[in-house]
C-alpha cells in the first residue's frame, strides 16, 4: 500500500486532448506587437505572441551614447575619472509596449544584443542598465513572462546568472525563461548581426581577454552547465524556467532526456526544426514529434513557440477588414481546414499534432494530476485507513490477479504434498475491505480445492464491512472466519476440535514503495507463530528493494521551498525522510550500456531483501533479546531484538554524463510465490523489470529519498551509495549517504560527498 | 578599526609557561592500569594513562565465540538459519576498569583487534557488538576519552564512520578520538598479530572481496581523505577528534599544515619519532619540535602521548615502597633533575621542551583567547564605540606610528607645493578620542611645519574627551578645533575672516579588515566637499580588499552548532555574512609555488580597490542620481547614487592538494600616503606583505566569509571565487560564489559550486 489518493484521482474514462499552448516569436520583430495584432493571431490560431520590450530606436540610442563615452574618454586626461554613462529613461519612441489587458498573452522580449556578462566593465554596466530598465517595464506593463538569451559566453556564467537574480526580484510575479540551445549555440543566433555589444567590446572597447577555454569544441553538455550554474545561484527558485531551442538534429537521448528533467517553460521551435513532407508541408521528424509527446504528458507541459515561421499574416491579406463581424468558430475552423495555400501551416501541423496525441499508459492516466508530488509514506500500522484509500488500492487490475495466480498455485503444490482431505487454511492477514479474501476464494473454486479461511484486520471499521461482506457475498458465503485483532497478537484459527490450529498460507498485502518500508518484515515475524512450521507458505514468500541515483530539479525545488509545517516537520528534518511519490520529470543519472540507440534503461541495484518464513532460531535469539535475557544490545539501541531485520548495502553507480543528484528513486520487487515446479508469480515496480514483471500496475508510485545538498557529478562519474535499513525497538528507518568519485589515470579519487541522512526522527512505528 | 575586545584580551606582560598535557600509552599494556599505577605515573611526571578497555581474556572468549559459530556454520544445512552470534555482557575478567575518581585523568582505548567495516557481516556484526560493550562500559566507567583506531581499509570508511556516530550517541559527554597516521600506515600496527579480525576475515571466513582499488601505493593523503569522510558524516561534531601519529619522518608542509588546521585532541608520539643525541638521549628532530610548537600555540593545545617509550617504572624500581611517605615537590624534582639513569627519558625531555618554547609574535599574544572567535564586523557608522575599544585600538604599536611617518611626508610635500606662509590645514575625521590629533601634532612638531588641526567626531562620548584633552593635554594645547558632527555634514574648517575653508589633508582611520567593510569609501565620498579641490591629500590614500580560500573545519564546527539566536540571526543568516576573526586554526587552500621546502606562501588575491580624493564628475553624477534626476537606477535597487562605489571580481586559485574549502579569508593593504619623491608608508593584513609593510601590527584580525555547505576539492584543482561589494542607497554588502574545476586532458570541467552567499540582510548601514 503506497498511495494516498484522498479525495483525487483515479482512471478518467476518456483521455480528453492534450493541452498545447502556441506561440509565434520572430527574431526580428518588424511591426509593433498591438492589441490588434495579437487578437488577430489567436484569430488564426496562436495563443500568444512574443513582443520586444524595446524598439530598434532604442538600441541605436544606446549605441550613440555609447560612442559619446568613447570619445570623451579618448579625450580625458584621466579616463578613470570619466563617470560610466548613464541611459536615460525609455520614451514613447523606445518602446511600443504599453500597459493593456490583453498583455498577458505576450511574452516579452529582452534585447538580444547586449551582454551581461561582459569582462568589459563599461560593457556590462551599460547592458545591466538595458536589462533592468526592459524588465522592469515589461513587469510594469503586466507582462510577466519575460524571455531573455542566455549567456554570451561560458566565462562570464556567474555574472550573468547574478544579473538574473536580480532581475527576478524586479517583480512579485516575474517570470524569467532563459533561452538556451539544447548544446552548441542557438540555431536562431542574433549576436551576428554587427551590433551585439559583445562584438563591439571584442572589436573596439577592449583588448580581447585571455580566454585560456578551449573553446574549439563547444561541450556537448555545456547548454546544460550553464543552466545548472545559473539556476543553482538563483537557487531553484520556481520563477526561473527555460526557453529551449529544439535543433534540426536532435542531440542523444541521454541530453534529451535530461532537459525534459529541467522546467522547460517554453519550448522553442525555429523553422529550422522543421522538415518537408512528400507534399511539400513543414512537419516534424518522427524523433521530434516522440520528444514533444513526452513534453506533452508533463503536469505543466510547456508552451510552444514557433520561430521565424512567418509573420501573422495580416486581415488585408485574408480579405478581412476590421468591419467585418468576427468569424463564427465554425467558420473559422473550416477556413483554416480547407484554405488551400495555408498562411499558418507549421502551426495548423501542431494542432493537427495536438489532436492526435498517443494515449498515455494506466499509471499516467491513474496518477494525472499527483505526477511529482511529494507525499510521506502511509503508517498503516499506527494510522487506521480509510476506506476511499482502500477502494483506490482495489481497482489495481494486475495486482490483485496476480495474487489470486499465487494462491492458486500454492494451493495446488500444498494439496500434492499433504494430499486430499481436510481443507488447507488460509489466512488473509491484514485482509483491509477484503479483495485479498476474494481472491483466496475465487482461487479455490478454481482449482477446486478446498479451503477454510480466515480474514484478519485490526482496524474496527474495516472489520464492520469484513462482517456484512461474509453475510451478503455470495461467493464468501458466510464460510469466512472473520477475527478483529492486529496480526501479530492473533493465536491462530481455532480448529473443529476447539483447539488452536495452524495456518497453510498466510496471505498479506503489506508492502510499501520501498518493500519493506511498511514494516512487512516484523509484522510477518509477529505472526509466524500462526503458520504451520514444516509446509506453512507465506505470500508474498521474498521481497527486494531497489534504488538508482536521479536528478529530479522540480522535486529539489519543491522541497526547497516547501514550510516543514505543511509535513508537520521541523525545518531540517524535511531533508530526512523518503517520500512516495510519481516521479514523473527526473533524469536517471547512471544507465546501462545500451544496445539501442532509442533504449535507455537505468542501473537499479537491489538494496536488499527479505524472505519469509524467519528461521526459527533467529526468531528465537530475537524473543530472547526482547526480554533483555541477553545484554547484547542493538546496533542503534534498544534489546536489538529486531536487529535481524536490519540492513545495509553499499553500491558503485556509473555515470557517463554530468549531472546532479538530487536524490535516490525507489522501487520494489517481490516473488508472490515460486511453485518448486518452476513456475513463478512476481510484482515490480522497479523500471527495468516492470513491464516484463506486472506491467499497468497501478498501485504504488516510487520512493524518493532526497539529498539535502545536490551532490555535482561530472562525466564518468562513479556514484557510491551507503544505505541502511535500522531499527531499534520501537521503529524502522532508514540512513543514506552518497559519495562521488572519478578516475584519472586509473586512480580512484574523490570529489565530494553528502551529508548522512536519517528518517529515525521520522521512523516507522513498529 | 576591527576588533571587539570588549572586557577582554590585551598584553600579557610576560607569557607564562606553555600548557603541555602528557599521557602515556602502551600498545600491549600488560599490567592492569589501576589508581596507584596512575598516581606513580602522575608522581613521576605524567599528567594521564591510556587504559585498555577490555582485556585478552575477552578477546579469546569473543575468538572462541567466533569459532563455535563457525562450527555450526559449517554442520548446518541452511546457514542462513544460524543467528548470528552475540557476546554475552561483560565479566569481571573481561576488564581492568571500574568507576573511580580519578578516571578522568584515563584515556579508554577500545580494542584495536576488531574490524568495525568489514564485509564480512559476521566479522562487522560481531565487531560492532565489541565496540558498542567497551563504549559503553568506559562511559559506564566515568571516562569520557575513548580512543578507537581509525578504519582498517578505505573500503569500509562509510561503514566505520556510520559506528563512530552511533558510538558517540553512547554518551553525552564521550569523547571520540581516531587514532590516525598522517599519511599511509600507522608506524604501531597492531593488526599484524594474527588476531586482528580483519586477518581472521581474509584467512578464513569469507572470500577475499574483489578489491578494485589499485593499493599498491597509498595516497599521500589518504589518511586525512579518510577522517574527512568520518567526520562528515558524523556531521563535525564537536565531540569527534583526531589522535594523530606522529611518524618519524614528517610529510610536506602542506600535508602538515593540513592536520593542524584539523581537530587534534592527541598528538601520539611514538618511540620511533625519537631520534638519539649526541649523550644518547631521546630528543625530537627540529621539524618535530617545531610541528609540536605549531600545536602548542593552540588555543587548546592537544595532549601529547608517548607510545611504547617504556612503562611506568615500579615504585620498586625507584626503591619507594608504599609505607614511605610522598616526596615533597622539591624533592621530586631534584630527583627528576639529577638521576643518572632516568627511567622516563622522552617524558622528561618533552616536560624540557614545554619549559623551552619559544615566545609567541606579538599578535598572538595580543590576540590570547581569541583565536578562531567569530565576531560580527563592527558598525561604528551606527554605532557609538565604548571607550575601551578606542583604548585597545590605541595600543597598536606600528599604526599610529605610520600615520605619524605619512603625515610628516605629506606636510612636506605640501610645503614645498605651496611655500611657506599659511598653515597647513589637517582634519581628522572620525577622531575618536584623538590618537591621530596627538600624530597629527607630533609630526608637525617633528617637521617644523605649521598646521591648524581640526577633529571632528560624531560621538558624542568621544566628543567630551576630545575637548578635555584640548584643554589639558599639553602638545594640544588648545589649538585643535574639536567639531562634533557626523563628517558628511560638517561644511569644513572656518577660516580667520569667518568665511569656510578647506582642508589640506584629511586624515581617517575608517578601514575594516576587508579595508571597505566599514564603510570608509562612502564616508570620505561624503566628506570630500571639504577637501581642497586641486592639492587636497587623503590619507589613506588608497586600499585594497584580498582574499584567499581556506579550510577551516574549526569554524565550520562553531558555525554549524552556534545558535542563530547569538548573533541576532535567522537560521539561515548565520552563514549570509563575513566574520571579523583571528584565524589561528587553518590551512591555506592555495599556495604559491614554493621557492623554498620549509616556507608555504598562500595565494592571495586582490579584489579590488578603492582612491580618495574620488574624481569630481563621478561625485557630481552620483548626486544626480541621488535625487532620481536621471532615472537609470542603481544595479541592485535604489537610485544607484552609489554605484560608483559597487565592485566586482573572480580570480582562480590554483590549489594543488585534496581539501575542503570553508570559506575565504579576507585581508586589507592600504597606502597612507605615497610622495611623488617615492616614498611610501602602507599598512597591510594580508599575510603575504604583512611583515614587510606594517609587522606586528595588531588593530585588525582577518575577515571570513563562510560557505553554507563545504565544498570538496581533488588534487590540481581549480577554485573560481567570485565576489561582489553590492550597494543601494542605503547599505553595502558581500556576495561571494565559489566554483571548483579540475583539468583533465588538457580540458577544464566543472566538479561543483556553493549557492550564492549575500549579507544584504546584514548589511553594513550607509
Amino acid at each position: 500500500m503506497a498511495v494516498d489518493m484522498d479525495g483525487g484521482a483515479g482512471y478518467a474514462a476518456d483521455e480528453p486532448t492534450a493541452i498545447m499552448y502556441l506561440g509565434q516569436h520572430e527574431t526580428q520583430r518588424h511591426t509593433p506587437v498591438t492589441g490588434e495584432l495579437l487578437a488577430h493571431a489567436q484569430y488564426v490560431g496562436y495563443d500568444m505572441l512574443t513582443a520586444p520590450i524595446t524598439t530598434p530606436h532604442f538600441q541605436s540610442r544606446v549605441l550613440a551614447m555609447l560612442e559619446g563615452h568613447m570619445s570623451t574618454l579618448a579625450e580625458s586626461s584621466k579616463p578613470e575619472s570619466v563617470p560610466l554613462p548613464l541611459i536615460s529613461p525609455l520614451t514613447p519612441v523606445d518602446t511600443d509596449l504599453t500597459p493593456e489587458v490583453s498583455n498577458s498573452s505576450l511574452i516579452a522580449v529582452t534585447s538580444p544584443w547586449i551582454d551581461l556578462a561582459s569582462p568589459d566593465p563599461l560593457i556590462a554596466h551599460v547592458s545591466r542598465q538595458v536589462f533592468s530598465l526592459e524588465v522592469a517595464y515589461a513587469a510594469f506593463c503586466g507582462i510577466n513572462n519575460v524571455m531573455v538569451h542566455g549567456p554570451v559566453s561560458s566565462e562570464g556564467t556567474m555574472q550573468y546568472a547574478r544579473a538574473v537574480l536580480e532581475a527576478l526580484g524586479l517583480g512579485p510575479y516575474l517570470q524569467m525563461h532563459v533561452l538556451l540551445p539544447m548544446s552548441g549555440e542557438l540555431e536562431q543566433d542574433v549576436s551576428a548581426d554587427g551590433t551585439h555589444l559583445a562584438e563591439l567590446a571584442r572589436e573596439q572597447f577592449i583588448t580581447p581577454v585571455d580566454e585560456d577555454e578551449d573553446e574549439s569544441e563547444p561541450e556537448l553538455y555545456g547548454s546544460w552547465e550553464a543552466w545548472n550554474a545559473i539556476r543553482t545561484m538563483c537557487n531553484y527558485s520556481s520563477r526561473l524556467t527555460i526557453a529551449l531551442e529544439i535543433p534540426r538534429q536532435l542531440p542523444s537521448l541521454n541530453l534529451q532526456s535530461r532537459w525534459h528533467s529541467e522546467p522547460i517553460r517554453l519550448l522553442v521551435l525555429p523553422r529550422t526544426s522543421f522538415i518537408r513532407n512528400a507534399k511539400g508541408y513543414p512537419v516534424l521528424a518522427k524523433a521530434h514529434q516522440q520528444y514533444l509527446t513526452r513534453f506533452l504528458r508533463l503536469r505543466f507541459p510547456p508552451w510552444v513557440i514557433l520561430s521565424d515561421v512567418g509573420s501573422i499574416p495580416s486581415r488585408d491579406a485574408d480579405a478581412v477588414d476590421a468591419s467585418r463581424p468576427e468569424p463564427t468558430p465554425a467558420e473559422a475552423a473550416a477556413k483554416a481546414n480547407d484554405k488551400p495555400n495555408d498562411p499558418v501551416p507549421h502551426m495548423r501541423y501542431l494542432r493537427h499534432l495536438q489532436q492526435t496525441q498517443p494515449s498515455r499508459p494506466p499509471i499516467e492516466r491513474f496518477g494525472q494530476g499527483y505526477q511529482d508530488y511529494l507525499q510521506s509514506p502511509l503508517q498503516p500500522l499506527t494510522d487506521n485507513l480509510e476506506s476511499i484509500t482502500y477502494e483506490v488500492f482495489e481497482k489495481d487490475p494486475v495486482k490483485y490477479e496476480w495474487y489470486e495466480r499465487a494462491v492458486a498455485l500454492a494451493l495446488k503444490d500444498l494439496r500434492e504434498k499433504l494430499g486430499e482431505g481436510v481443507p488447507i487454511v488460509v489466512a488473509v492477514v491484514g485482509a483491509g475491505r477484503g479483495p485479498l479474501v476474494t481472491r483466496v476464494l475465487q482461487a479455490s473454486s478454481k482449482t477446486g480445492i478446498a479451503v477454510k479461511c480466515c480474514a484478519v484486520e485490526k482496524n474496527p471499521n474495516a472489520h464492520v464491512l469484513l462482517q456484512r461482506r461474509n453475510a451478503t457475498d455470495a461467493l464468501w458465503n458466510g464460510q469466512v472466519t472473520v477475527v478483529k485483532s492486529d496480526m501479530r497478537s492473533w493465536p491462530g484459527p481455532t480448529t473443529s476440535n476447539g483447539e488452536v490450529g495452524k495456518v497453510d498460507i498466510l496471505v498479506s498485502e503489506l508492502l510499501g514503495s520501498f518493500a519493506d518500508n511498511e514494516l512487512s518484515p516484523e509484522c510477518l515475524d509477529g505472526v509466524q507463530h500462526v503458520l504451520h512450521p514444516e509446509h506453512g507458505i507465506n505470500i508474498p514468500q521474498s521481497y527486494s528493494a531497489h534504488f538508482t541515483p536521479i536528478a529530479t530539479p522540480k522535486l529539489y525545488s519543491d522541497l526547497l521551498s516547501r514550510a516543514s509545517t505543511d509535513l508537520n516537520l521541523t525545518v531540517s528534518d524535511k531533508w530526512e525522510l523518503p517520500y512516495v511519490v510519481m516521479l514523473h520529470q527526473y533524469d536517471y543519472l547512471s544507465v546501462q550500456p545500451a544496445a539501442e540507440e532509442d533504449a535507455r534503461t537505468p542501473d537499479v541495484k537491489e538494496a536488499w531483501s527479505f524472505s519469509h518464513p524467519t528461521s526459527e532460531a533467529i526468531l528465537s535469539q530475537a524473543s530472547k533479546r526482547a526480554g533483555g535475557t541477553t545484554d547484547a544490545g542493538g546496533w542503534v539501541g534498544g534489546d536489538g531484538s529486531n536487529e535481524h531485520n536490519a540492513r545495509s548495502c553499499k553500491f558503485t553507480f556509473n555515470c557517463s554524463d554530468r549531472g546532479i543528484c538530487h536524490g535516490l528513486g525507489g522501487y520494489f520487487e517481490t516473488v508472490l510465490y515460486a511453485s518448486p515446479s518452476g513456475q513463478k508469480v512476481e510484482l515490480s515496480t522497479n523500471p527495468v523489470t516492470m513491464d516484463e514483471k506486472s506491467q499497468d500496475m497501478i498501485s504504488w508510485f516510487p520512493i524518493f529519498f532526497p539529498l539535502k545538498t545536490p551532490l555535482s557529478l561530472p562525466d564518468n562519474a562513479e556514484m557510491e551509495v551507503s544505505m541502511w535499513r535500522q531499527t531499534d525497538d520501537r521503529k524502522v528507518w532508514y540512513e543514506w549517504i552518497v559519495e562521488v568519485y572519478e578516475r584519472v589515470g586509473g586512480k580512484r579519487r574523490k570529489l565530494g560527498m553528502s551529508e548522512l541522512h536519517t528518517s529515525r526522527k521520522n521512523g516507522c512505528l513498529m
